[in-house]
């Protein structure tokens, strides 16, 4: 028996399933409890145990996961949630339903604290769920533990669960839902861990049951023959031999070069990238710097990153994004956390030109650092709307001593005028997340419409296309630097579309350089044209594939 | 002298300025007092001014506003709230240092609890600025108050302004920030009073200072002569009398009809729209049905308002918008208040679909109130965003009854694939407000990105370029339904771009219906292409109105 969804990457794995369980449901408003002693000791002792396990997890995690672990016991323990819980079981609640009313008013007003407060509330509401599982009896939500390897089998993957995951045990991901840039989706990816993601049911996948998944279509086999099961530990080692394989440029088998880059938001990932064959930095994120700040990092201490950065680069392209505030979340002292929409909000450039200051520096701050090594520094701008933007950031950078400024293009409008960018821009980067984002409408980080963030969609690529011809018309270099140019299929559609660079989370560089080979500019131009006539993102990944098969070539 | 602006509309004015304070700076933290006593009484007595002034306010407008008014009122002497001031005075802070951080957590808190709560963070904050007025010896931000007709000049102006604005002494508004579709243009449109908007700097406008303000051209003349006043005068009285001429239908200079139709929100503007000489509705908005309910409204219920509206327009076409739940505000029954990004969430038709019930139930009442009336019926989706949900709607639709079903326009996706999605719609409608936030990345209500939100701008042209194309090559009608219609000079570039119908406040029909008399479709279409060459939304506008001087015919 086969189950189908979408892969991640190229590999395969062989192993038994370990279920992550699902959320619980909400604990009845209505149940009543025997007797309110009985009903508050119960409470209690399943509060002291969890409290008691986080603990122990802290203590045998370490390192971050431990701070946060430790955390959690605490409130576990809290007197004030205690005193609010108990109350709530003196006035009919079941334990269950005290805990979760106790927990989620406190959630609400963490929340409503905002910044890192409210970033607690998610950690209060894993220890409400552990308490409230014991209490009803069912296995807590969250990360399955396990001495020997597994396939993991979840509904989805939040942050929070993949950060106390053991990966050295997953062999595989498997979700029902999530679609290709998903959460699940780029962990796979960064970890090289093959995923096969929006499976839409995994019934079917019970605890230990054996099964081989097969990211390279997408399939997940059941029950597998000894046979089978020896075929694929035979793929497994043949993978592992031609991840050894002597590294070779990015190209076509016409020998047409496309650069294959890495995507770093660290220097300290630098040398591992430069390992795994990346001929430069495509997309260096540099929000790692600000996060941690109540303000802007001084020129000085900015320097010293971007040196460790670019020194791991001898001789090469190094494509730099300025701060992008608000980005991913907002940063204390640029952005205004009163935006309804902050994806629509001053993020990018936008808060950049209303604090002139902090990008001077920044730019300062690269320009010096580049001047004590050998990389060949480029800069760009995020969240660059329409060409007078464009032409404001390459003015200061060229000013500033930037010999190479150029424009992420991730807003609709950006793509539409590419031409019109070009002209003031010396490159241009396509970031498609946020381009899928903006062009679909939907919030790439909201499960609940996650099935329409997909670069596959043909009316992203045909703004690819847009920004691909304005390239070719002015001879200036497009590159891609969203998820999207980690999925081998899509790359060779990419290239197709007019992207002479490809910049990627560096553990999927091998299988992207492997497919390049297999085709030729015409070749890769002839699934880029059947891709953009199709009317969906499935639509797309299938004509791409029927236009690659021996029969239609 | 002259000041120059975005001119909202084509009428003139004349009359003096009365300008709108500017928000008050935040009172000093560090600045003391003489004296506990002599500040607690002086701060006690500022209190008690505003919420007499407040409740005499209340009594002199009546209705809604006499509700807020009242409410405000007694926040001004909440007696936790008061005792908060008086505590903060005691330990060192000024009055209005004390008003200002004790009204401020109060509004944190009340912001915190959500909902309706936080909506009335706005009044508390309002009350704030009032109080710390009267203790600065400055006069209260908000509406200036005058017996004698004026012209309003304000940075800008939120929704909680206009409220209370005595529309009937207002001649004009002038604003420093805004754009062409800030709500200041949106109310100015409306209500047909010219508007200038994005004058830059009013520091000229003083109070009582002679001006005439020429929407035509956006031009604000300060102190002019009699002969300027009499020529303005003149003006005036001209547009009266053309007002009153008999209305003909929509249609180029060369008799190319274009259908002029009225954007509604309640039945209970019908008749006023029709006797504008709305030819039809273009849009129909349905959320005033469910806004005020914890659940949607039986089918009678709508089907009641449905032929009221309908019967209105016998034998014409009224387009209904099917609800847009998240359009504005969510909807309790129907959006989740959780999503971080709501304009990128799950609304219109995403979450139609998810609760098909209501759509359902929306349809059949829509199909019921058709047989009723001589109206012909057309319905459309909001938020759609690839042919596939194009399909989904207009299936459904016909099944239940609609003969006419079509998608809007207003995901950036829906406009590449435009061609596709007409293959399954019986129409499409442009929503450029929407169209042109997600096509710049730009949330179109908030005040720091607004000056993105303008539909001028040659992404969004070329994007409506594209659905005129597919319209063009389906023979399916692509009508406009955003606030670009009611822009006479924009309107005849999107006649040029394709469109077939115009949809509008119905106030704005008649200088709508006089511009495009003065064009011909070759005229209209050199102006569009002149638009869309063009590399921002001003030069958009100015190339439009150069390929419009005789000398460049």
């Amino acid at each position: 028996m086969r189950v189908n969804g979408i892969g991640v990457g190229r590999a395969v794995a062989v192993g038994p399933v370990k279920r992550m369980p699902d959320p619980l449901p909400e604990p009845s408003e209505t149940a009543t409890h025997d007797g309110e002693d009985a009903e508050i000791a119960r409470t209690r002792s399943a509060l002291q145990q969890v409290s008691a396990e986080l603990t122990d997890r802290g203590n045998r995690a370490g390192g971050d996961a431990k701070n946060v672990l430790d955390a959690q016991a605490l409130m576990a323990e809290d007197p004030t949630l205690v005193d609010d819980v108990i109350a709530r079981i003196k006035a009919g609640r079941t334990g269950q339903r005290a805990v979760h009313e106790a927990f989620l008013e406190f959630q609400v007003m963490l929340v409503g604290l905002g910044g890192y407060m409210a970033e607690r509330a998610a950690d209060l509401g894993d220890v409400s769920q552990r308490v409230i599982a014991r209490l009803t009896g069912v296995p807590a939500p969250g990360v399955p533990e396990s001495d020997k390897p597994f396939i993991l089998v979840a509904r989805d993957l939040a942050p929070a669960d993949t950060a106390l995951l053991d990966l050295d045990k997953v062999q595989a991901l498997i979700t029902r839902d999530g679609g290709p840039t998903s959460h699940t989706a780029i962990l796979a990816r960064a970890r090289s861990i093959p995923a096969i993601v929006g499976v839409g049911s995994t019934d079917e996948l019970t605890n230990d049951r054996m099964v081989i998944a097969d990211a390279s279509d997408g399939s997940i086999l059941l029950d597998p023959s000894d046979d089978e099961v020896a075929d694929a530990k035979r793929r497994i080692e043949e993978r592992r031999a031609a991840a050894n394989a002597p590294i070779t440029p990015g190209a076509l088998a016409d020998g047409t070069p496309v650069q294959l880059l890495a995507n770093l938001g660290s220097p300290k990932d630098a040398a591992k990238a430069a390992e795994l064959g990346a001929e430069g930095v495509g997309l260096f994120r540099t929000e790692f710097l600000f996060l941690d700040s109540s303000s802007a990092p001084t020129v000085q201490q900015q320097k010293e990153q971007y040196v460790a950065l670019l020194k791991a680069f001898p001789g090469k392209k190094v494509v730099v994004r300025a701060l992008d505030a608000g980005a991913d979340k907002p940063l204390a002292f640029l952005n205004d956390s009163e935006e309804e929409n902050p994806a629509l909000g001053l993020r990018g450039l936008r808060v950049l030109r209303a604090k002139e200051d902090i990008l001077r520096e920044q730019l300062t701050a690269l320009v010096e650092a580049a001047k004590e090594t050998e990389a060949k520094l480029w800069v760009m701008a995020p969240m660059v709307s329409e060409p007078e933007e464009s032409e404001y950031f390459t003015s200061l950078a060229h000013e500033l001593g930037v010999e190479v400024a150029g424009s992420m293009v991730e807003v609709p409008s950006a793509a539409l005028l590419a031409g019109q960018i070009l002209e003031t821009s010396d490159f241009v980067s396509i970031g498609t997340n946020d381009l899928t984002q903006y062009t679909l409408a939907a919030d790439r980080l909201l499960a609940s419409v996650g099935h329409f963030q997909d670069p596959w969609h043909p009316a992203v690529l045909r703004l690819v296309a847009e920004v691909g011809k304005a390239g070719a018309e002015s001879g200036k270099s497009v590159g891609i630097c969203g998820e999207a140019a980690a999925d081998p299929a899509l790359a060779v559609v990419l290239v197709g579309l007019g992207a002479k660079s490809l910049s990627m989370t560096p553990a999927a560089l091998a299988d992207v350089r492997a497919e390049l080979l297999t085709v030729t500019m015409e070749q890769a131009q002839a699934r880029a044209q059947a891709a953009l006539r199709a009317s969906s993102a499935a639509a797309a990944r299938e004509a791409a594939s029927a236009a690659a098969e021996p029969a239609n070539a």
